[in-house]
């Protein structure tokens, strides 16, 4: 019995991730769970799954749930940053499950970790952050991070039973998101709809935005070099349009590894909770290449997917400025879901917001949340 | 250091093999040797290597290469059956690479197991004949069968670090050989010529005329159930032209791990030779699947292919008759390349093989010896 705390439960991954928990009671407890302000599927879940601790964003979604709960649950109710931590860190489950979006993701991390929590990893932000800090305490705690990401799920699948200094490089596979057959001219005045049309995955709001500038990708990329020790020079990004091959491994006897499937990000929810084992997805649709007749790859193009260039850039001269990467990033991207920005804006706000940064190497978290907090005031004054 | 026997020395594994062997003479040394009656060769093989022991077919062979070998090169040679047996059992060698053609190279195999030597198997015949005396005596003897066939050594690198309750299934991939594009109809008159035109593997004449039989993907998938321990109805023959996916395996979470690669034999002869390391191949071609651009899929067709048809039947019901099928299809293919008999009569003649046959269930050695000679008599008095 996996005993799981679960931080983001109301999210794409956090479903999904209760979906499976749901599927294999004999197998999965869910101990502790946090949702932002949705009070309703809070209520559901403590239903379902009867949990210890429950944390939602603010004292008002606080005092609803509260309300609406009764003693005889015996639910323990927090909120806030405080309440993250408790479910991020309470003593009896065995692995957090972190799928909230964001750099917010970060501190309960580095918690659970010194909690010695097995960290499944759906918040790609927090290695993109801050991935020395928190690989550095993965190695010294003994903790295992295992990635939740498709891609890296397929990547830490393909180096199972191999041999680190074996690798040649990483092979990321990209569908090219919502705006992949689009020019860059083509992309002025493209709409949040138009957008949120990701071709392959149904995924969050921001994950699916980040998939059409490519800086999902980039993102992607500097959370393999942290996962999996690797440098850039050697993680190469493949279109594939068709998202079935979801990452590969070339070893430097020149044989690859991959790893294939459907487009379920439930696949490697499951891999993530059981690994190092696996179990049987009764539910789960089976891949067949012969239905899907050919699988198409081409080379990504920097110049057409410049938030690509941006995050490579960014994950070689490393310190503090893939901090500013994403932290300028969300900011942009809210700002163009919000309709305050157009589609193009999101490159060049990251872009500016990197080229003033004086870049400090090896910064330790204060720096990074500082690093963080100033970038993001800075994208906000750009159209605020 | 590994120490190396090599059965069929001569052959395209073989010479391969030996190319491997050369490129890292720090890791590898040849110990032993056969080849058939090619003594030039073996002459060079002899000053190259400075093996211990090799064998030739017979003895107007032996006597020659008595003659052109000094005394000073200090290496035994022998001949004919106890010649091979001696190689495959010389004490000072760890491995027996075994790349000879045809159920000959079944009793050095299990020779070569009774001695604890790992076995680098590129002789499906061997598998496809007496499958579960090798598997047995492997067993018995805690020994390793390493697959050097590109789909088994695929199927073997999927499954490392993976636990076999999990499979799902085997997805062997095949090219469809020299006539894959050509209906039943129009294999009517193919030329031998024609036949060896594989497109994408340079290989020797019998297992070229077996991919374009598809037999050779039916031995493929026999030798696969007896390697991998997976029943017939969990082993799939998928159509993919480019030879690019060189096979796969599906767990039972839905995920499928697959190995890909140029096709290019030393990197499965390198990885059985290595195993579970690898080594750099600085000289071999690294795949880039951007140049390639697409890949193909589709369902393999029984119909269309009968051999494939023949062998999943004779796996199924398995006993001796797999050894009728594999005996069959050698004298069958053999008469074509001698242009004894058409094309489309090697399926004939396996198939009358195979029909007028008392299967016996759990045949001993000599049961199998009996059926396979009685077999090849049978299928010869067809034609000559």
């Amino acid at each position: 019995m996996k005993r799981i705390s679960l931080l983001g439960a109301s999210g794409s991954i956090g479903t999904q991730t209760l979906d499976v928990i749901r599927q294999h009671p004999e197998h999965f407890e869910l101990i502790a769970f946090s949702v932002g302000t949705n009070v309703q599927m809070a209520i559901e879940i403590i239903k379902e799954f009867s949990p210890k601790l429950v944390s939602v964003n603010d004292m008002d979604a606080w005092k609803e749930l509260k309300t609406k709960t009764s003693s005889s649950q015996h639910v323990e109710i927090l909120y806030g940053e405080e309440g993250n931590l408790a479910v991020a860190t309470i003593q009896e489950a065995d692995i957090l499950v972190n799928a909230v979006v964001g750099s917010v993701g970060l501190i309960p991390t580095l918690q659970a970790i010194e909690c010695k929590k097995t960290i499944a990893l759906a918040n790609k932000e927090t290695l993109v952050t801050a991935g020395h800090l928190v690989m550095e305490a993965a190695k010294k705690n003994d903790v295992d991070i295992l990635p939740v990401d498709s891609e890296h799920s397929a990547i830490f699948q393909c180096l199972q039973g191999e041999r680190e200094k074996n690798i040649h490089s990483l092979i990321i596979t990209a569908s090219g998101g919502s705006f992949r057959d689009k020019t860059r001219e083509q992309l002025v005045g493209v709409t949040v709809d138009e957008a949120l049309q990701h071709p392959n995955w149904s995924m969050g709001a921001k994950i699916t935005i980040d998939s059409a500038t490519m800086m999902n990708k980039g993102l992607e990329v500097i959370e393999a070099h942290w996962l999996f020790n690797i440098p850039y020079d050697r993680i190469n990004v493949l279109l594939h349009r068709e998202s079935i091959i979801h990452s590969m491994v070339e070893f430097h006897d020149t044989s690859i590894i991959a790893q294939l499937g459907t487009p379920d990000m439930r696949v490697p929810i499951r891999y993530a909770l059981t690994y190092p084992d696996r179990l049987p997805y009764e539910a789960g649709n089976r891949l067949s290449l012969a239905d899907i007749g050919r699988l198409h790859f081409e080379q990504a193009n920097f110049e057409r997917y410049r938030c690509l260039q941006f995050a490579f850039e960014a994950g070689k001269i490393g310190g503090t400025l893939p901090t500013v990467l994403n932290a300028a990033n969300e900011i942009a991207v809210s700002a163009f879901l919000n309709k305050q920005i157009d589609f193009l804006t999101i490159e060049s706000f990251i872009a500016q917001a990197m080229n003033r940064h004086q870049v400090l190497q090896n910064p330790d978290l204060p720096t990074i949340q500082d690093v963080d907090k100033e970038t993001r005031e800075f994208v906000r004054s750009l159209f605020e």
